[in-house]
């Protein structure tokens, strides 16, 4: 099952079950408004509702609200090499705040401040169940589901300081989308890969079985300090081949096209803008 | 004029203004129900209302739900040095997550995972007038208040990697209070002393003046990155001091006292409490 955000052609925000070119429309008087409010209220998905085709809605992030975004650093050994990071036994993780977050088709923001612009292609999880301290066992049970991530970063900003916070959490650097994939759908994404194509050309490509720190296990290191709950977001790092480590560097410029492409999980299509440019 | 959120007698959220030992309840029908959103609707705060006795009310954190925390890291030269951090240009910046807030009086919660929790005294920032890029010219006028804050830190886990997140977002482990001193009662904080006593024991004791990068400059940097909101919360960092770096190191213990106190802010109390012991 294939679930979205989106405003519908009045312009009002709803969320719904993919179904082919169309979707059904589950936000309804009296229940959930979100898909981060079905989430926590269980719902199956399964209902009917009124069908738009996909074409005359607009997408918005998968989900728009989350109340936390996780991000965890150098989590394929690629990446971990080409940015110099020490061998580490627990994740890095760091966050974003949900207004930097841009849906599929929306443009991703080169801020004023910066040209070095830069992707990161990645799986995101999207959690379902809440819970504190779940057990690496336990944890596949809280995951509604995936979705493609580009965890787009400002590198200059990102390398102020030790810490990652400014870099990641400029408006409209977070893509996220274009739907929801329910785990019975995703299957086993071993082998699915985490590919980005910057312009039609291939950046980063590379299994989710070379994540250093699986899902279970992520899900288990991030809920032993914070609690979790539907909706949230943890992008799960990305492979090697970030712009910022190639020679010479590839920076994002305006115009550009940006893809993240992960198999099942779907294509995360995004066109660079200048701050500038924009409203 | 001090301002701060507060439980009424029947149990109730509200805010209010201090008026020597009673409250004056602001929230009303029709009206904001929390500081926060009192500060977006650009309240005067010098209204008349129900008043409460101070003993009568449980205290929240001064701003219960901030949008945004953000924290500031080794701002003040000791404690840059005790770390041994590099000297940088730019503030570095770090996020908490609104629910590891505690309010004064409250328990500081040293988890099950770690026992080296450490206290960290800061001065609060609480914005009033939201932005963007605000100009450090600016800056101070974007300021609703300032407070008392204990950014209380899970060492082992704030350096498991290079990201301090985990450490600093475990539950009840970011005390923020008692109130919030408007600009006008706050003055000029040059000479106020950051104090944090740990069962009376001085620990940390350095005035404001000594910020590496002072609040209109923090702001600026900040905003530069991110919106920011009415109630958002920037914890500006520690003097040294810091119990990870005595030797023998000092964590602090179920039962601990824990004061800071920053002269015309006020003073900050809280105890340990371990989380077994909690329901």
């Amino acid at each position: 099952m294939k679930l979205l955000s989106f405003r519908r052609p009045d312009g009002t925000p709803s969320f719904g079950r993919v179904d082919g070119d169309r979707v059904v429309d589950l936000a309804r008087d009296g229940g959930p408004t979100s898909l981060r409010a079905a989430l926590a209220a269980g719902m199956a998905f399964d209902g009917t509702g009124p069908v738009h085709a996909l074409a005359d809605v607009v997408l918005l992030p998968v989900i728009p609200d989350p109340a936390k975004i996780l991000c965890v650093g150098h989590n394929y050994e690629t990446h971990r090499q080409e940015t110099g990071r020490a061998k580490v036994e627990h994740p890095s993780i760091f966050t974003r705040f949900a207004d930097t977050l841009v849906a599929d088709g929306q443009p991703i923001i080169r801020p004023r401040v910066s040209g070095d612009l830069d992707y990161e292609a990645e799986l995101a999880i999207v959690i379902g169940r809440g819970g504190r301290a779940i057990s690496e066992v336990d944890a596949l049970d809280h995951v509604a589901g995936y979705a493609c991530f580009n965890d787009a970063s400002v590198r200059d900003w990102q390398w102020h300081t030790t810490q990652f916070a400014p870099g990641k959490n400029f408006p409209g650097t977070g893509a996220f989308g274009p739907y929801l994939v329910t785990p019975d759908e995703a299957g086993d994404l071993s082998d699915v890969r985490v590919v980005s194509r910057l312009n039609g050309t291939v950046m980063q490509d590379q299994p989710v079985r070379d994540m250093i720190f699986p899902v279970a296990r992520i899900i288990a290191y991030v809920s032993a300090f914070t609690p979790l709950s539907p909706g949230d977001v943890i992008a799960t790092g990305t492979p090697g081949g970030v712009g910022a480590k190639r020679q010479p560097p590839v920076w994002m410029q305006p115009g550009d096209r940006i893809e993240i492409d992960i198999g099942r999980i779907g294509t995360l299509t995004n066109f660079i803008a200048h701050e500038e440019t924009l409203a």
